[in-house]
């Protein structure tokens, strides 16, 4: 069931100056900032050409990234997220085997306007997954 | 000069646990472990086709993950691997524009047999960021 990896998230508590040291550090081709305002988040696509990496910055008051860079007020890796065909046959299989899907188990319109849902990160060893159906 | 995501790593602190949420919990296809005795880890690689995703659970005394799971005892997202056309000139162009690069500046053999260099996470917003020359 599992496809391929659609994107690695990382929160930056400074889109700006994550932007910066991609471009110039790393030497990074990036996109212009989208604020994503019902999703509380400003993105920014890397250019790596086989997935897409997105720099996550907090957006508005309920912004759910705010958590954790209250917890990691530099930024870090926030989730990995894969593809999936059949997001609903997806939720049953996981959560017949055992798998937590938070949230009140629905998909939801994610930031690409496809059906996601994000996997309790207990049950896979400390990383955030979430899948989105492609 | 930032090329293709090679890989993100995961780290475990229990592979086969792990592999059995990825099997049974996600569907995903995973290889053999592989026991990299010289890198301090054990790695299984989950199929996604187009990159790749290792788990990595610490292998022996000195393990390059071990502090991170002592630190995050359940595990967590530990870093992601860009590939680049010349470590070495990307290692200049890094430390001319102010990053910091990890141990003494040279590119190490990595667990792929190709020279790798890490970069320090406080440059780069909280992410561990490694450069493959592929």
């Amino acid at each position: 069931m599992l496809g391929r990896l659609n994107h690695v998230a990382l929160a930056v508590p400074d889109l700006a100056a994550a932007m910066a040291a991609y471009r110039d550090k790393l030497g990074a081709r990036l996109s212009e900032p989208q604020a994503l305002p019902e999703h509380g988040v400003t993105v920014v696509f890397v250019d790596v050409g086989n997935t897409k990496i997105e720099l996550l910055e907090p957006l508005g008051d309920a912004s759910p990234i705010a958590a954790f860079l209250e917890k990691n007020p530099s930024g870090g890796m926030h989730h990995v997220c894969y593809e999936v065909d059949d997001i609903l046959a997806a939720r049953d299989h996981l959560k017949a085997s055992g798998a937590r899907v938070l949230g009140d188990g629905n998909p939801k319109t994610g930031a690409h306007g496809k059906p996601v849902l994000f996997l309790h990160p207990k049950d896979f060893f400390g990383t955030l997954v979430e899948l989105e159906q492609v």
